[in-house]
């Protein structure tokens, strides 16, 4: 934490504070992790894409309930139908014909029982503290925090642009259909962003808010990280999967 | 959890209960962790150990917390009583003359800076989920799941009577004075596990009860594993520390 640990110090105009944010997504979003890379490479295996596909299951399967907890906390009804296209997005209509329905699809597509995913058994702990160190965050600390903490949708896009074409080109399983979860994603990201953005410069007016929601930022960015460290650990080379932990039968 | 998802299927006698508790432990306690397996074979370099002091002084913070907790949740004037001397163990008289101050000679024995190990600024991401991971489950888990989660504690005596010789022996620049916090714990952790256990046998009566016990020490054995995973990912070789965390001087 230390180069942001004092950023707000003197306080910062929205435009900076938008800067430092931006900042921090440089430097610590996810598309710089070594699995990243090696996705990007061609150089998983299928069982590590098969792991990572499983683990990052946990992730969107808890999004909606985060969502949900903000809006639960939002005393404001304009922030509230707004964030609650978030908990549609991922739901769907009937509960699995949204995002979630289709994070299965692709985990499917990758070869994986879809009733193993759902189950979450198999799921590194690693993935499980993470996911749920990041609902705790969404219950315990400030709505705006909160709201901030969500601010890595600012560069989904990157990663969904780079991520998609790759692992088209790189991994000849891989096809468009499996990869239907991210379409929609680039429209809902920045549209998602842009509202959480105004809504944080316009709320963090004070030095101290203002450090509160770049913390808020580096935490979220540590817990993409630190999923992707997990994957890395146990799956690569075959690796160090902790036990009870997803073994793959694909190579 | 595959192989002891369904151990209590039809009930358990306590002595079967006991044995199954047992060989979780035997499977699944991080004395079999390839971190501690290097730990005994003086094959971590002295930036590992600062690593593993630094990331492991957060755990230790937190059990006093999480004793608490257990302490506030328990109906029974004696069972609070007993609970209560963890606290103690950990705290000592003044907050800084228990356990946790031992903890903290360990690391600064080991060359790091004090105050930046109590900061807990530049532990992994990794541990700090994984810590908070065990106080939400002892906050939000029933009280006798809580009191389970404790009985890695029966496994204690082991890794200590494993990792104080070999350390003393492999590692030229660790003395007894640095490892002084193990020796408490020897008599500490089996007077802790004796009743914790003899709570578990007469409460987890019923094979739900039974079965949520079992899952309680699994899920303690994970954090514990994935406290290792995190370090041996990020600091084996020069590994591949997360952005914000500790870089060791040492080599």
């Amino acid at each position: 934490m230390s180069k942001f640990a004092d950023a707000a110090r003197n306080g910062l105009t929205p435009a900076a504070l938008e800067a430092t944010l931006r900042q921090v997504g440089e430097e610590r979003y996810h598309n710089k992790h070594p699995f990243h890379h090696r996705m990007m490479a061609g150089a998983l295996t299928k069982a590590e894409l098969q792991a990572w596909a499983l683990n990052r299951y946990c992730y969107q399967a808890m999004i909606p309930r985060k969502d949900a907890m903000i809006v639960s906390r939002a005393e404001d009804p304009e922030l509230r139908a707004e964030w609650r296209r978030r908990i549609e997005d991922h739901d769907g209509v009937t509960g699995w014909d949204g995002g979630i329905a289709r994070w299965l699809k692709l985990a499917s597509g990758l070869g994986l029982n879809e009733e193993l995913v759902k189950s979450e058994r198999r799921a590194l702990p690693a993935t499980r503290f993470a996911v749920g160190a990041y609902l705790s965050f969404c219950t315990n600390r400030s709505l705006l925090e909160a709201v901030a903490s969500s601010l890595t949708e600012l560069f989904a896009p990157v990663i969904i642009g780079e991520r998609v074409p790759a692992m088209l080109a790189k991994y000849s399983y891989v096809s468009e259909d499996i990869l239907a979860y991210f379409t929609p994603r680039l429209k809902q990201a920045p549209r998602d962003s842009d509202f959480a953005l105004a809504y944080v410069l316009a709320h963090a007016t004070e030095p101290g808010k203002q450090q509160e929601v770049i913390n808020a930022l580096i935490f979220k960015c540590d817990i993409l990280w630190a999923m992707l460290d997990a994957l890395d650990y146990a799956y690569r080379d075959g690796g160090n999967i902790p036990p009870g932990a997803f073994v793959p039968e694909a190579r």
